[in-house]
């Protein structure tokens, strides 16, 4: 099961805006790299001192900070004071469960969303938690756990041929956005394939199966979850004016959008097909045991009268006139075979057999 | 099972704002008490006269009426008359049935909500009714049963650094608001608790496993029905134009409003994962059942044929060749194990073994 | 069953706002009182003329015409010429079937409603039908069948006191709509009782139960579909601008209007509950039924081996070298023994036991 | 089953606006009959040149065109081109597999509709097309099987103190929607009726119950499909702007809309009854098979141990001490009625008796 | 089971609005064809320099360019150049998984939609892509596989009669709208011909039908996803403002409006069909299961005790009375028939035989 919750209970009682981290710890310490660029130069520093760096901040560059690691609050604190961040919104970055979602603030734009992916070593469907904020002049994304998701993105910015270092901050930030949607699908593709095993193991009536299927289709679920919102705040994103996505980024975002209602659909699809997968499943199941009750059936139906039959000739009265006849022994057999028989002819004129 | 009626009959025939108190009745008499506090002063009294005490309302102050106990109509008619609060509305501070909702009067807002929790004796889910109104210059809440709910509100009023202390009485009101959504935290953590419970539970087929399903199938459904009704008022306190609501208290607001959608997303996601569970316990339980079942038929279709022979060869006539033949006995133990094994073979062969 | 329908096939090929009653009759002739107050005075007087006592109405005092037995073409006629009632009107009024709905016509608000209640002899649902139409100085109820519901009323207006006497006639047709939602609580009640009922039940897997359940679902159903158009209606009439409903009669019309939707969330949980019940239901049965056939399924295949050895050893072969052999059956004993108790070490391994 | 398609791939590659017949041929060559009536006169004449008749429209007197059998493309082209139809909408009255709705044209009104009955041979449901077009001064009414829908509306017209009489067209074409709703009622009935003969039928768990609910469920589920784009095509004939239905028609129109909501709740109504119903017949089976295979299980769970007993005493060995104790054969009766006794009382115990 | 995914993670970590291929490669080469048509003459060449065919644009005649083969992103490069196409549009025409939308751009319309039809030899569901642009004064049709599609539109086109001939290039865009639509409805009428072989052989209970009803599900969702999105986006072109398509050609757009709705309606009647009659299908086969297992418990009960009653007697005690008496015999040969027939009375008067 994957869980939402983690610890938030201990939040109980604090006021809002206190900085607490919410989730699991995975880094130590706090990674803060400081990722500038214009068209003609690029620049990346580690941080040392997080309330210095926003001094460098200027028109007409591009600033990107990435921090990973956001569980020490005094941290997440000065980044907030130093590029004037609400402690409500500090709050929500430390907060790990947080549900997707975008907010507006007066001076930025707060964007929470999901990785989703499967765990290499267990197969396992895991998701780490991204915040972003947009800027007027910065974008800043946070994470607790370090991965290569922006690795592409860090390429392009060396590349002084690409697109990225022409544009705006929010061109990063739209192609930040797209990175973590097309990190989706190798995900969905995952999902595909397990209903293809699915699927061809679904006549094989495998016990397992019905784990797996379960299994599936919580995975499904939480990723929908996760899609969801973001197809709602990437519509509110197209259609809202805080003035800090240029009109021409707005195509780029559009184009995100496109691509998580595709997800979504294709996961509907999806879901329906094991759903009927499950279904066929469980009359698979249900057709083998069928089967081998009504052999049961048959061989019992068939056998039980005339081994009662012999039962009496077994008995030990000593007046039984027939078993004195010589012809009683074959007499018997034969109406034996005959009441079986019968019977049989019975059962195949009721397509039983 | 939860009951969300409790004697309202009573009131049949009785004229709309007639004040009866409606539900159990948990506090002997009514204990009301007075907080009121500034920046640098906070004074915390027990009421005697209640009709008294709106009397020193001031425009500076903050002022918070706790009332426990809503039995009494005489008293609560006494708050009603003094803070100008419309029959219409006493009528359902005393009535410990409604389901949550927000009504906006002329001078004041009327909040109805509950709390939700485990009895910590008993592990059932229980709801305690919650009244608040805000006034101009006042909050009051209404609650029958005494419980710590306001403990750590208190504490912040009695604590002069505390943000509380500074602000006006709409943040207080959205304070409580807040720390009554805290609560329910808490509560989603032991319901998380309980599928995992019933998660590692499933595949021992335990009987009782149904019927804890069932119970938090029904906690669950009450929890949501007691948490969508707070959303939906709490989008409309967002855009309300009441005027009691300054615009920076509605970031806050907006807080509790995102803690609410955030708690029936993962209530929904529980419930997914509790339907996906049961559905594996179904099937459990049957995959055990068809095994034994299954054994049965095999065991049973093995040797009723062959017991059938040795019942033949069990009858008494007298005219039995095969009887004195010396290789008939071997023969016949022969035949036997030759049938149940080509038996075997076949069952092997259709995979019914 | 409740059925819906009841001659309506009656009106085949008839041109619209032919008046005809559709639905069982319960009163002998038609009987029409008039009840006509002002804060100082009370009238009530039983009329014999319909189309007489429209001349009685005036401006300053309320007038309020009951009418009982709707089944007479001419006297509905003579009422609708008299108070100006569209013939469209009154031929709803004559069809007991309509489902709730309000109609806002030039000069008058129609109302069509239902009670709802448990017949006290059979404890079966039963529904009356009451049309209600409020003018600019009268309200006229229409109801075939005669009860008490409207007593509580009656007796508000002869109390010179209540605040009925104090007000218009749009505050009387509030509190008739009051009145019957008002009803609707001890039915909502009944059926809360017959679901504990049925809870305490459960376990004993009693086959009435099922039968139970399907009626009370029935119940639930009509009961909602009785409820779902009044609320819709009632906020309609909320937000409705004939002008004959007063500003200050709204508050009380939206009081009446919470309460539908008490009654609605109650039912719907009532209904989830009652689901959760059937559930609960299947699964006992089912299980008492697999523990049955897994009794039948251990004995049988513990016996169905060893029986067969005692047939084999009942065989009359005359060269059975065991059949002299001293030790031979005790030796068949302990053979028999022995399989059979591995065999249940088996069936305990496996946890079918 | 009731199909929607019928030859509608015939139509594959042609250009829009191609006229050809969908459906079934009903009538031999095409009957059209004009009835022209004012409030003084009527006049009712058999057509033969379809290209003339437009000729006689005049403002004062109201014109309705019968057309019964509409396999024709040539006289349904004429038709289109004297009263100035548009091509794409003669194409579609010649569909009668269209789902019912409306088109608003310049100078017509352009409605589809379907009647929807019982067979009265076969009891199975069947639905007859009908196009309606309402233009400035005429009603074309377009039907390929001819049937007596319209013979009350005659007679109406024929009765010259008929309201239909003092009207203009508008009403004709609303008189003609409430025919064609009106006889929706019986159909239902017999719905409801059948309904009923299944209740009734279920607890006899006849095996053909199913088939019929089955039959029934998707009799129910056209005829929803026919009722449900009528409803919405009436809602936006309420609020259409095309002039060619009076205020004053409006009210009649909106009478039968609500006749087709009141059909629409019915039926939904019936089809969750029938829902309970097969939940009940379904369940009603299983018990009862779990009654048979019960006693069953108790029958040979008794008696399958002491049929051992009994063949272990049938043993031939020589040496068997008990076999000459003159208390052994009581003793093993004895111990035989102990042991069946017994477990019959372990089994009433456990409540499996 | 119909795959929506196909290699769509090469994408992973490339910029938006890379030219890269998704989906199977059908043809060699890309296969370019121009038509242009005025009301008096037609022109169909080859087309050998994409970025030349641009230059032959005029107002005066409608300009078709079909593209099969759209696996090259060099050519639909320079087709994007030469026409002024975004290349976030070319990116989607050169993914055939997109799902079917429509994308308005400054200067021109972008529709992506899809073909869904059984191929001929495995009866099998497919689907081909197909991506439409609408320009001031071309049409381009992009496709991967070659298929017959448009043959009719270009014998239209071909002969000078037809009314394509007089109209724009957005009669033409609406014309491959409807023949693409059109084409849908011999898939319906195979998929309900697949309907009524199910229903043809659900008395038959064939082992095969659960996976056919599978399948045909399958097919069936497939085929809903593809025309649930083009019903919103014919409504949306129907209600765009782009200046492209004129008022007249709305009127046609409409009518291929109508019939997807259509189809989607009978589609959707077909489902709740398949539901029924799978729901059919598996009560047909546990009654037949039911029927073999209540033969075996008849005809087990039956002879269950008489079986061990003949065990009795074939016990050999030595003193065993009742053995030596000449009439013990046939009494109990008559006792063994008084009880069956007994016991068959019984489960008659139970009604389980």
């Amino acid at each position: 099961m994957l869980k939402f919750r983690k610890h938030s209970s201990k939040k109980l009682g604090l006021p809002q805006g206190t900085l607490i981290h919410v989730g699991d710890k995975y880094s130590e310490g706090t990674k803060v790299q400081q990722i500038q660029y214009t068209k003609n130069n690029t620049r990346q520093i580690s941080v040392e001192s997080v309330s210095e760096c926003s001094k460098s901040l200027d028109e007409s560059s591009v600033f990107w900070l990435q921090v990973i690691g956001i569980h020490d609050p005094k941290i997440i604190q000065q980044i907030g004071d130093s590029f004037d961040i609400s402690n409500l919104t500090l709050e929500e970055v430390m907060n790990t469960n947080q549900h997707p979602k975008i907010e507006e603030f007066q001076n930025y734009l707060y964007v929470n969303t999901r990785t989703y992916y499967f765990d290499k070593e267990s197969d396992k469907a895991r998701y780490d938690n991204i915040s972003i904020i947009l800027g007027k002049n910065f974008v800043i994304t946070f994470q607790e756990k370090e991965n290569n998701l922006f690795e592409s993105i860090q390429n392009r910015i060396n590349d002084k041929n690409s697109l990225l270092r022409k544009e705006k901050n929010d061109y990063l930030f739209c192609t930040i956005l797209d990175t973590i949607v097309d990190h989706y699908f190798p995900t969905l593709e995952r999902i595909e394939e397990k209903i293809e095993k699915i699927e061809s193991n679904v006549s094989s009536s495998d016990k397992k199966t019905q784990y797996e299927i379960y299994q599936l289709r919580q995975e499904m679920t939480v990723f929908s979850k996760i899609l969801r919102p973001q197809r709602e705040f990437l519509s509110m994103l197209l259609h809202s004016d805080s003035g800090l996505i240029e009109a021409k980024t707005s195509r780029n975002i559009h184009d995100v959008y496109e691509h998580v209602i595709h997800l979504l659909e294709t996961l509907d699809l999806n879901r329906e097909n094991l759903t009927g997968l499950h279904d066929l499943y469980l009359s698979t199941i249900s057709n083998r045991m069928n089967e081998v009750m009504k052999m049961l059936a048959i061989i019992a139906s068939l056998f039980i009268p005339i081994t009662f039959v012999a039962g009496v000739y077994g008995m030990n009265f000593q007046h039984m006139p027939e078993l004195s006849s010589p012809i009683a022994y074959p007499a018997v057999l034969v109406g034996m075979a005959v009441t079986t028989i019968s019977l049989f002819f019975y059962f195949k004129k009721k397509k039983w057999v």
